[in-house]
């Protein structure tokens, strides 16, 4: 029977979950969608999202494909008949038939992540599981100054969890780096071309740093040449972190 | 020893609580808050709160208050002790001493309730236990319509889960109810001199219906006016709902 592809746009509540990737029988994203998918097909069917997200990071924008014979009237109804499936912190937000060529990782021509700080305050009940909660107050203009150092096309080694996990380049372009403030809540959006292994925890747990006043501006670029993981601080928690869309045209620089 | 008077404001997530009021060992806000300062004080704490919220109601601003010796150096230090014995989902805002006269229940002139409902759409996986969940979308305009018979005061005994429970006046006066709608997240707040048991969901749940056309906003001061409980449709479920206010001083028509 002939395929075609589907593609789903996918968001998440990632407090529950073993992050993305299926590992065995953990509660997974992929091993939901699958699961469901098979379901409904009668058929084992697997999945390949646009990356993965770790162990309590959340989407709003995930985006995954397969091959399929035609089985729903029409996107709609599969978008239906999943999110009937699906436990409530996983839902479908979209659905449709790309060509056989598109691939979500490798069409992928960038992505939006958010990270979610609240600051200067007790913290909030409401934000435990949805936000990095930090009891002192940030100086976001020295982060923003920090952060300019990050903008454009750099080797991304020092901010890379795992540099030996592949052979392939570190170099990466970040578009921008988006502060919004909101009462005690800080919100950067990393606009980039692609990012590596936990490469926006990484970055955030440096600009904080910055914002609390235990690295200047400048260290920022000179952790960046070194391209030397151990000259960066730690990730940030993975509780703040959102995967907000995949790109799949050319970004322009916004 | 002199004892003074300790005003503690608190916020909470409901999600994993069973509600406000001690009932023996069941995790709740009371007891939570209870255990916490009777271990500063080393002494049994009993704390008298505003008003009860049920299992899964959330609050931005409930108040407490209790007497006691004084122990701690500053209003700040104990909140700041407070806060780290108590879990992340409990967190006290703010303390202050009010005179011996301040009663939290019976010296409160009035209430601000929210209640949170997505609609239109597949639901966001975030909004679980923070919303009212609707796949339809709701007539807004008719549900103001409707709303504006429940300004005033009244008696809302139709709109009181439990109307025999108690012998006291089921007569209220809301003061305002105000709608904002951002993308598919409509919020009502009911500002009032008080509420009745499940009054703002059973309000809700009554405002509900004639935003899905199941009722008309005629129907409400209908259903109002028979002041029989069995006349209005059920409550908006627990998890939409948050305190958000106690008001102590005279409120003013907004």
């Amino acid at each position: 029977m002939q395929q075609i592809n589907h593609r789903l746009l996918i968001a998440y509540d990632g407090t529950g979950y073993r992050g993305w990737q299926v590992q065995g029988t953990a509660p997974t994203i992929q091993l939901h969608l699958e699961t469901v998918l098979s379901q409904l097909w009668q058929t084992d069917i697997r999945i390949h999202g646009s990356g993965r997200t770790d162990t309590g990071v959340h989407a709003r924008g995930q985006v995954a494909h397969f091959l399929a014979p035609a089985r729903f009237k029409s996107p709609q109804k599969l978008k239906e008949a999943m999110n009937a499936l699906l436990p409530p912190t996983i839902r479908i937000r979209k659905v449709d038939h790309p060509s056989l060529h598109f691939h979500s990782r490798f069409s992928a021509k960038g992505k939006e992540y958010e990270y979610r700080i609240t600051h200067h305050g007790e913290g909030s009940p409401f934000e435990i599981n949805y936000a990095w909660q930090l009891k002192r107050q940030l100086n976001t203009k020295a982060m923003q100054e920090a952060a300019q150092e990050l903008i454009g096309k750099h080797d991304f080694a020092a901010f890379a969890s795992n540099p030996g996990y592949s052979r392939e380049t570190t170099v990466r372009t970040i578009y921008n780096i988006l502060f919004t403030s909101r009462k005690n809540l800080l919100t950067l959006r990393f606009t980039g071309s692609g990012f590596l292994y936990r490469m926006v925890r990484n970055l955030t747990g440096a600009l904080v740093r910055v914002g609390d006043g235990r690295l200047q501006p400048t260290d920022i670029k000179r952790i960046l040449k070194s391209a030397s993981r151990s000259q960066a601080p730690p990730p940030a928690p993975a509780a703040g972190l959102y995967l907000n869309r995949v790109y799949y045209r050319q970004i322009k620089n916004k």
